[in-house]
């Protein structure tokens, strides 16, 4: 039994992921850290915990003196690089949602996030963590773990893992036009702008309304061209629709004239064959699109490709819960991987169907 | 006082026009028909008429023995290309919100709807109607009612009007660049499905999701490209949203290395200048995107536009209530101009502000 | 034209004032103001008013500097027992949407609202705004106005005028069973609780749940018993549900077994006569409900009445806009009185047919 | 491993049951039976089930066909009077979901049903399932199978569960004033109407609306006397509110003078004690309501208490989801009582915090 703690664990993302380790059977959840919310209850913030658990908050500090063996930080963006070396100190594997240690050049960090990256030499050994397109970071993860080394692994964003999973096996099959630009236009619930109460996740103003936000400048552009491998080439728009939890990227790559792509049915070939044994990434049927509720309370991805031959490109869409393979399933799926345990160990594949 | 009629009023469209022709100051709402409802008070099917009006639904065809100026072809794609005909031998102007005769081409016509185009004599002379992109169409309309010929007005489907009104500043200005293609993902509210109750419009399953739908095959994309010029280059990819109405496009436009536009400033200019008069165009200001909320109730679009740098694209975005600029209002303002009337006669351009 | 303020305007019903009366035919909207927003345009804090109005928020002060006719104060309990006196020294008719001036019995304020009435000489002479129920003090207001003294109209709350509405017929005709509690339980949606960001109106709280709240100790309670004078025999629970707009109020109304009532068309007949000639109340044929979603964006109540014979039980249901009806629509109607204009100049009965 | 089928399966609580007992530790689920979905794999009708199993409807008459220990009949009423003697007769349990055998009084089916029940016999030996009122029952149920007798348990309906689990402690506790009328007003989500497309189940008429139905004529009235005691007694209003999943059951109860219930406290104790050891009853502290959110997804209730010293009466609202404690959940409760598993096999107590 492994102990784990969360750091902002009053948060969405937080929650989620103390929903999921509660259950998990090879963790066991030994501290929620919220310093807002510290002497609280769980079942009082979240009244679904109400005869589940009796935990309650505690203080960072709190957490922090504990022996634990992994500590997942759900708090936001320079939080993380506070907070990973102290976790890091007392041996803990640290498992960051948070966006501090995602991008591998330090000053793409600055330059998106306003704010110099701190922690450079943590930075240069930490695992991107997306499993599915970047198995070997984990694989190096649970290696150094295993020799005794410090672990952090920086989990992709939600908007980042959806998009990616969506366009990687097109990309990466090198058939992206040269030249061309990849457009991925994604759309969340309301989850993904987090708890605080604001005019904007305000129900009355989110609710019955569609609209884009961060156009041109929102931080998951650099996430997703550095997965990606194509530097100054995304054109990423995000947009905010009236739902809880669920996330969807549509992603359209242009193809080269080269291409041995041409129908739906090569393409749906190249995807199916490209995530053959992945768990947690299931692609639907030829013609098929994946709907959000299809994954809501789930880890896993579902992903749909189509071909357009008047244009030649790809159209391809994934859906996500955000807070679960976005967030905290993500997380825990990684950590399941560093601790050489199952990777599906608390995780889940099956949504309410309706 | 002109004299106006729906064809297929029971429907969502119909049912938006007859909502806003009951109060239009210069047009008498003479008869309602919808032969699946021939008999029924408009109360009884929507309850928001209770007390309003006692008119009730009557046959088709009692509806085209009448004597009236204008009839509103809220009907089903080929229910027109019968329907038409039988308009314009009794002397009205046909405003028509069917995807009949939007099409120049009847070939393309045919090869996106499966069926032949019976009525290529109309179509020659139908005027595509969308006003603010072609506003000599209804002025040539105005002409041949004013020369008692048959008057037939194609209007624009709601994707393309939101579509063509966030593209078209941009694609007119002749900035797009050479081969590339233009992106336009949109997502509706469930209104856009239309009124028949299916498994895609029960509640339950289209609540708490999102997905993508008619990925590289929805017959809105030769629409869109004929407005836009841009035949073959158009990626158009619509979702569903829980919402009842509202739509929004975002495209994005890949420039020229030659364009001028270097800022979201010079996009802005370009924008403002382009729409400049437009009752029912509303750009907002350098940095701001439109929500649909704004829109819901009117016949107004509000747009949006970025410049992104990194890519040198045109990112903007249009919103508009599928029912009101996306269909009935439209329609209404087209008769208002062949029919000479204020152009915003019985329009809205004020939403509840939440 | 009577020029008219709005104080506390930046809220959801002053906001609603402001969409209202800036189309009044015999009202000017001068100012609008919000200490909060103070210098802020309308349509920068509500995007649906880009385009509409160059209007911008004042301060208070500002406001109140004017030369008014009439004042809305669409503020919190006790801020109006600030504002109300300063408002009638510059000689304004004070339409008051807060509670400060409901509750006859100053006790009663003070017993429900923790704090003394500090206004207890305007209060007496207070006029209550629910039209329909209590016309001869609106009579009363404008005799007062042309005589030129001081006016106050305490408009009704939301739940008090749905739930008045739907009980009052069957109240009034002396029915009600001896000892009898009456139940009114009421739904509303999230607008209800005001624009102030919090957990509680939060969308991913909101959405997707239903809850009761303020059980047994809501204050509405003593002001529906005042309206019905059923002193001490009301259980109201109000309810939260994830809509925007509109309140439902359904009361169940144990009858004396002399009452001459025996069946749903009795009941029908008693409300259909008791709302005669009102033009913001219709009563829906035997045996249909109204839903909320008929009377949205509208100033009007639908009321629907069956009576269960087994229990010998009048089961009324009233729909409004909380916004409309319950708050500025209601308001208005009031103001319109007050100054002898058209009881709906204005106002609106006709909702979105979907 | 008892192996299990279910007739009805493609609706929302035949669908709901096959996503739990896909888990179920000690059940096999060997055939989900639709007639109108035969043939079509589980998760082409429900997405989420892409990946999770293989499953495919099959026709009634074969699941009758295979050797089964139990069948969880979630058809239509009426339906079930045929279904269930063939189930019988091959030996299997029959965990039936419909109306047919819930009213031990074949009249009462008859005057709200408007059908003769025709299997007066089964009615006679029928167990009601509702394990926390009616323990004995299922005693009874799980003695008859171990003798080899025929079982047949007619599960409570969703309305009859939530609202008799919020009554059931007052009024068994012999408190309920004499002659007074006890209200239930309860709000179910939209997958309470059921599968079928509709206009009632329309995303477009059911979001943003609500309404009172079957007003006075609701057929779960005789159901709830039945389980309470309290015939002619009860006025049961449902209501529809906009969201998918959860159920609130609002009830008002008279107390006698002599009740020694005098506080909220009071009440608080009585609903505690009287839930004492109940796995799906969770009563929450006292002055709290609980939010249908808690519940989603879950096979429990959620109950809250107040008492309203001004009327003397108990305010009591219960929180289920109608398609797990309302229907799926409890039955699966209610078969693992009958086969002495754990009573709370493959169910769950645990909903997403947010």
């Amino acid at each position: 039994m492994r102990r784990a703690g969360i750091l902002g664990a009053a948060g969405f993302a937080g929650i989620q992921l103390a929903h999921t380790l509660i259950h998990h059977s090879e963790m066991e959840l030994a501290a929620v850290a919220s310093d807002s919310l510290a002497g609280t209850p769980l079942a009082e913030a979240y009244p679904a915990f109400a005869g589940v658990t009796d935990l309650a908050f505690c203080r960072s500090e709190e957490l922090e003196e504990l022996d634990l063996d992994v500590v997942f930080l759900a708090v936001p963006h320079t939080a993380s690089l506070e907070q990973t070396p102290r976790v890091l100190e007392r041996g803990a594997v640290a498992i960051d949602l948070s966006a501090d240690f995602r991008l591998k050049d330090a000053s793409t960090y600055e330059a998106w996030y306003g704010t110099p990256h701190t922690q450079v030499d943590i930075l240069a050994d930490a695992a991107f963590g997306l499993p599915e397109l970047f198995p070997a970071e984990l694989v190096r993860a649970r290696c150094r773990r295993e020799a005794g080394q410090p672990v952090v692994v920086a989990c992709a964003g939600c908007y980042p893992t959806a998009t990616s999973l969506a366009a990687a096996p097109a990309i990466r099959s090198g058939a992206l036009r040269e030249g061309a630009v990849v457009v991925a236009d994604a759309i969340s619930g309301v989850t993904g702008a987090g708890k605080k109460p604001s005019a904007r996740t305000h129900f009355c103003f989110a609710n019955e309304s569609l609209e884009a936000y961060g156009v041109t400048t929102h931080r998951h552009t650099p996430e997703i061209e550095q997965i990606l491998g194509i530097g100054g080439r995304l054109v990423f728009t995000p947009h905010l629709a009236p739902l809880n939890r669920g996330l969807l990227s549509t992603v359209t790559i242009p193809l080269a004239d080269g291409a041995s792509i041409a129908s739906t049915e090569d393409a749906h070939r190249l995807y199916r064959t490209f995530y053959e044994g992945a768990t947690f990434v299931e692609v639907l049927p030829a013609g098929q699109q994946p709907k959000t509720s299809s994954v809501v309370g789930t880890d896993r991805a579902q992903v749909g490709v189509a071909f357009d031959a008047r244009t030649r490109c790809i159209v391809a869409t994934a859906v996500i819960d955000n807070l679960g393979k976005g967030a905290a399933g993500q997380a825990i799926q990684c950590a399941n991987i560093v601790f050489d345990m199952d990777e599906g160990a608390g995780l889940s594949s099956v949504a309410l169907p309706i």
